[in-house]
């Protein structure tokens, strides 16, 4: 994942463009998504696809002659959707065009431009504050013209036409954890549940650019989306922070309780934080006409640590460990939710004799069977069509694994049937 | 307010009688209240409207001659509802007919004997004490007759024909805190909302005497009641502690959440209560068979200052400032009530187009900006018609003002409509 | 109580055979029961009424001819539902079948092995150790035949055909704490029941062996279960320890909520567990199926106490003063149960004219008069069918038996009425 999150960093990403075109067939290079592809001017809802912005080149040349910007050093130089222009105009001129980060002096912050047309370049404080008086030299080489916005798209049959969602914005520059980590790791993700035995549900994996790739995703596939039982906004996954998870609008679906469950058994320090409707895609999907059941999860979330939106987001700021972490957690999510059967006791009156199926205190080791057969009582107590799996771990304080496996075991022997 | 108080405070105010009919006529001179009469012997429900009682003279003389006591001095040295006297007793007959309060004792004590005949005087413990033996002159010149109740009533026409109910004590004789302070806070509080230039809800003010009172407008009004969508019991208002809200019967009933949410916002220490079917007249409102949604605020409440039910309940005792910052907290209530509104987004599929508006980082200075469109983003994000304005304002953390001037705004945007 | 324990405490029993026979027989000389048979091999839902286990003598001698262990000394020696054996065995072969409990090293641990045909002696752990090699001579002349299964019943008639469940089980040999104690405290409890002037509730006393009499007796009454309104298991009801009481599955019960209020009003300390399929006949009782509201009311729960499970678990262990304490508490829970009535206020409209009717302030002494009339205003305010008196107890924070009685004189007051 990490070497996929360096090969794609140099690419410049937008809304629309070559660049975001380039990074969804490197992706498709790997999973084969398609990649579809929406006229400017179509209107999605309120809102309308842009003109598609293209670059050539982009820079500035001081009084003296020397090229001081240059935005094939790094695209954050360019304000993204930035207007052509090729003028030479004074400091003071030059000025409101140039934007810094005080607080990160050293670096390039990361700014856009998309619905007010504007040129602009962005450079490190410091460079900012040594700029001389003289005539400047400004060049972008742009173009704003009639094209299409892509985005791409992964379906994933399963046993179920009901459907997971996965969801992550492909519309930055040169950013590593904001969101080359998501990308990387729905890639990664999704090539797992290509190749897994047998799925339950049908997965969907969606790569948008943000706000207008996911209005438009949602516009075209209105119809479809009341088949999504579950889904996950993925952003910021490859820093070294602990978990964050923002819940669902809903606040009580199934993969909230699913997502802070399987935090909770990590072991490891998390947060989950309530719905708000600021943040990455999820603004839309939980838009009150969708009030979609997905949340979102990070490790630190967007904004909470010092290198967002600048070029310290860089591939050294995302580990190759925090990646793994990261694709391990998805997966444990995803095989909960497979796993989080509601079942029915078939013997409900009393409790089955155990002993004569060789049941009781008959698994494994001695301690081990002990916790097979309370996980067995739980079981066989709570399946009464109203309880998941999940529910009867909560209730019991058992693992969620163990009580997987010891369902399947009652299943087997004719004490269990799942319902849903 | 605290000049009202001080007018009224030397009146002799019973459940019936003239000072009570004297004490309307002048909330009548600010507000023009209707004053009802109700004949004694008319059956309330489970009540009688019983004789009506005046009083010319009341005094006892001591053994020397000199007049120890004479409720021209003070009107709560006479029992209230005391039957007529005039004879010459030993102190030994005199004291069960006389009242002191040891833990007050340089005050009078206030006692009524309303539903029991009797004849008594009130007088601090320290001159109780000092009485020596001998004969003593005491005479009570009342007259218990057939004749009136009296309540005063102002109803305030608004948009709507729901109504929010105000109703105060107007029954106690010479005691400012219990209860002049309600009767001045809504005598100001009704000609606020008859300035008013619009009102969403009609306002009903009652000034009726304790228990009797508010059972005698209960069941003359019994039809009309179902239109009371909010309302509030006032006493001990003019004190200088913080407040107390003592909660409806229902326990959630819009006004408890009302007045929790403008207590808490305030940054001043309150205190919130469950109800409880002991206090002022929501032990009627809030019978089973109403069940009204009324709640009962205060400062101190009842029975918890050392002055309650003495003659250290005076004018002294009440401040200006406080009955200022009464009125105000009850006119913060007022107007949460007039704007919880209940929105529906009318682009509840993604969110609209903010920028393309005006609305996007576009309001005021930048900070109030961001949180306009905050504001902006849970209202319109909340908005499905479950949700009042109270309730975004709670989950969202955010003022209750802004986002009601912000709701105003997307409404003539045309991105929002209330539907209640 | 602790005679009785004393008096059953030699007798052999288990889940079959004639000593249960023989302990039920002692306890209908004293109440009454039904002793019901069941024959072996009777189908009980997913169970079968195993052959009947009889014993006439069991021990084992030593290399030297000692008799090392004898049954008649302790039936605790004697493997529960041992098959017949006799044979001259090396100590390396009888190890197999000797069990000791090295944490309680002096004491014989007690073993069953019902369902699975074994035979074998419990022994001290200090005796085990100190066993000499050479050849043992093991006899153990027991009856493995069909038979039939006994369990003891009572029911109670009341005014209602809604039935109160006490079950307890009586299938441990010589042990008093558990179960004795049940068995003393149901057969007390019962004798009270029997002698009560009136009883709401019908109420059914089942003595059952351990799992499999829960069964047989959910089996054979399969219809009438459903009106069991309450229900308790009792066990390990005299120890010097704290009650606990573990809820029904359904957890919110009413006679959940009765034994916490008791056991909260007693002063003592206690505790209070959620329900888990683990424990005595609560786990057919509470299995999906049937789901009674039905919980478990022990003094220290079983496996808590180190004499659990061993020989020190004999009437030396149980105290009268914790089985006096322990039939009062029941008492009271009974009490509670049958006073907990719903109200409606016949008066719902504003509160009655107390004082007419020489209620207010004119009850018992002037404390207690004040108590009764807020008790008063508390029932007449929530006696609207929704709150039964252990609702308005909670509500209040009154006394359940303050209530009860004031709610008694209020319905001689033609003021109130129970609609439950």
């Amino acid at each position: 994942m990490h070497r996929f999150v360096s090969e794609l960093f140099p690419i410049l990403r937008s809304i629309t463009g070559q660049g975001t075109r380039d990074t969804l067939g490197r992706i498709r290079e790997r999973i084969g998504i398609d990649i579809h592809e929406v006229p400017s001017g179509t209107k999605v809802f309120d809102w309308e696809i842009p003109d598609e912005w293209n670059v050539s080149e982009a820079w500035i040349e001081g009084p003296d002659g020397d090229r001081l910007i240059d935005f094939r050093d790094n695209n954050l130089h360019l304000l993204n959707y930035s207007e052509p222009v090729d003028a030479t105009v004074s400091l003071e001129e030059l000025k409101p065009h140039l934007f810094s980060n005080p607080a990160m002096p050293d670096h390039i912050p990361y700014r856009t431009s998309y619905y007010k047309r504007d040129w602009g370049f962005c450079l490190s404080h410091h460079q900012l504050e040594n700029l001389k008086d003289g005539n400047y030299r400004v060049v972008v080489r742009s173009s704003l013209e009639p094209g299409v916005l892509n985005y791409g798209e992964l379906f994933v049959p399963g046993e179920s036409e009901e459907e997971v969602l996965f969801s992550t914005h492909v519309c930055h520059p040169s950013l590593a954890n904001d969101n080359l980590s998501g990308v990387a790791l729905l890639t990664f993700l999704a090539d797992r549940i290509l190749k897994a035995d047998r799925r339950r549900f049908s997965y969907r994996f969606v790569f948008v650019p943000g706000t207008i790739g996911s209005i438009t995703w949602l516009a075209r596939n209105e119809s479809r989306v009341a088949r999504i039982q579950h889904g996950l906004v993925v952003a910021c996954v490859g820093d070294p922070g602990h978990f964050h998870y923002k819940k669902s609008r809903r606040g009580t679906a199934e993969i909230d309780r699913v997502v802070e469950h399987i935090l909770r058994r990590s072991g490891e320090p998390y947060g989950i934080r309530d719905f708000s409707p600021y943040g990455y895609d999820e603004r839309q999907y939980c838009s009150p006409g969708f009030n979609l059941p997905l949340g979102c999860l990070s490790r630190t979330p967007h904004g909470k640590f010092p290198e967002y939106h600048t070029s310290a987001d860089n591939p050294d700021f995302v580990t190759p460990v925090a990646l793994e972490g990261s694709l391990l957690r998805f997966m444990e999510i995803v095989e909960c939710l497979e796993q989080n059967r509601t079942y029915v006791n078939l013997n409900p009156k009393c409790e089955p004799q155990l002993g004569r199926r060789g049941l009781y205190r008959m698994m494994g080791g001695y301690a081990d069977a002990q916790e097979d057969q309370m996980a067995m009582l739980w079981i066989l107590n709570l399946a009464d069509g109203s309880n998941s799996l999940l529910d009867i771990a909560e209730r019991s304080g058992m693992g969620f694994d163990r009580l997987g496996k010891v369902a399947d075991t009652l299943t087997e022997q004719g004490l269990l049937t799942s319902v849903r």
